[in-house]
């Protein structure tokens, strides 16, 4: 039986994945695959619930989402798809303006639309609307290099707005936290790439799930003092119990470096890199993300089972 | 609002499509778009109720419509992305039932799925699971050409099976229909191309939308004592006052060539082609289809409004 823990990014996500990708034997376990004539290929469905929320909609975040997948793979994201799946009763305004969403946010990302379908269920068949937007880019001479212990744990910002944000906007709590949703194309082109040895972006499951996913042969350790996080997702996350390590984020990017200062500096010259901070280091502690905490202790930090709040993007 | 016909395939949907794709600047309202370097790109979402169906499912269906988007461009189709929206609750050995029938029919198809995504939405915000598939493909020498008076339409087998399959699994009556759901490409490629002015597989609104689509500078006449139509597939039109025309299709293409003779010869030695014929020809009708009737009569052939039956893929 499907649970809703199985859409959540985490372990139980993992797990049907891989049973699923045994069937497609070619398919390629990464945010994008990377095709023959140095092509890039992804794809993602979004749910968002709701469908607008603070900073932002489900059209930018379905644009913004796949232009990200393709940028954390070294690919110049070039061309979209948008599959719409519409409720019955559905408003035109709504639709009209989600659409507009996603122009705007393709354009200024420099992305081009080109190919769409769409579809319509009967009411209460669907949830408003659900959007998949499919992307093609072409690979740079980035490369993904072997993780060593030494190297450095960089983000470009704050975490945990989005998954916040979309709490506050569902539940309508009195909180001012925009989603931090934005294009990273940008950004990580103005990167040194040749010296990026691991980059990904952490959205479903939050940073915890991207630093777990990147411990194989080595440890990860981060610094809470370190960690990015705003006053207000700070409060929030206290006020319900929310980890923000865990929580999704839809415009950051987490990098791995032998120099981290040299990525932090590229970063903060870019709007969406202002508040890079190394927040860790790679360690010997063979598959196994750590937490230094402001007291002083260490704690592990584990792969999450399954979401803290479902239909995140 | 919308509605369902704006799903249809008909004119609703052209009028949508039309205000969405102003939106897009770059969107192309092909089945696929071309793209620099050769490329096709298509992207099509699945909705099929019931999921399970005489002749297919789902997932088989989900593989053949982008394969079939992309072999009309004539465009050698190769990659397909998996895009998975499913329901709290549903059923583990349905999905694995589900994504073994779409390995199977990407892998007689020789096309590989190389990425994927899934998310979870709660019980009763969708119905069970939609399918996005997009799909890149090559281009291959095949261009369209400028339709001609005296030009034969062609269709390479018995329409309306699909749609009638999708509506007596629905419904569950006692006929023996299977969907004609099945992936074009090899037959396309087996065509004398250079002969081909233009290719279309006539799915939701069936072969009265594609032909329609086809006529702008020209008009068609199609006889009716051409068009291939199985004895139980205009039993059950007869029976319920569907018109043949109207219905979708998921194994065929229309063809429109100087030669139809030709076209049908190449058809005919392929397994999917064996009932191939030249239904029509084009005619100095501008922007009109007609129907010769089997009583000589004439009448016209409109774009379909709506559909005949919604979620028919």
């Amino acid at each position: 039986m499907i649970s809703l823990g199985h859409g959540s990014g985490g372990k139980l996500t993992w797990d049907l994945i891989n049973k699923i990708s045994k069937k497609f034997e070619s398919v390629q376990l990464t945010d994008s695959a990377l095709l023959a004539n140095k092509i890039a290929f992804t794809t993602d469905s979004f749910v968002v619930h709701p469908l607008f929320f603070s900073g932002g909609d489900i059209g930018k975040l379905s644009v913004c989402g796949t232009i990200n997948d393709l940028s954390v793979m070294g690919a110049k994201p070039l061309y979209l798809s948008c599959g719409l799946i519409i409720e019955e009763g559905f408003e035109e305004e709504k639709l009209q303006s989600i659409i507009d969403s996603m122009a705007k946010t393709a354009k200024e990302a420099g992305v081009k639309v080109v190919t769409g379908d769409t579809k319509v269920v009967e009411k209460g068949k669907a949830d408003g609307i659900f959007i998949n937007t499919s992307g093609i880019g072409s690979l740079t001479s980035y490369e993904p290099k072997k993780i060593e212990v030494g190297d450095e744990v960089i983000i470009n910002g704050e975490i945990g707005q989005h998954a916040i944000a979309i709490m506050t906007s569902r539940f309508d709590l009195d909180f001012e936290i925009e989603s931090d949703c934005a294009p990273l194309n940008g950004l990580i082109s103005s990167l040194p790439l040749n010296e990026v040895k691991f980059m990904r972006d952490p959205t479903r499951g939050g940073i915890a799930a991207t630093l777990n996913e990147a411990v194989e042969d080595v440890g990860i350790e981060i610094y809470e003092e370190k960690i990015p996080v705003s006053e207000e997702v700070r409060a929030v996350c206290e006020l319900l119990g929310f980890d923000p390590l865990y929580l999704a984020n839809e415009g950051k990017v987490v990098v791995i470096a032998r120099d981290g200062e040299e990525i932090v500096r590229a970063m903060r010259k870019h709007p969406l890199g202002k508040k890079a901070e190394i927040i860790g280091k790679v360690t010997e502690d063979k598959g196994r993300v750590f937490l230094r905490s402001l007291s002083g202790g260490r704690r592990i930090v584990d792969m999450p089972i399954a979401d803290q709040l479902p239909r995140i993007c």
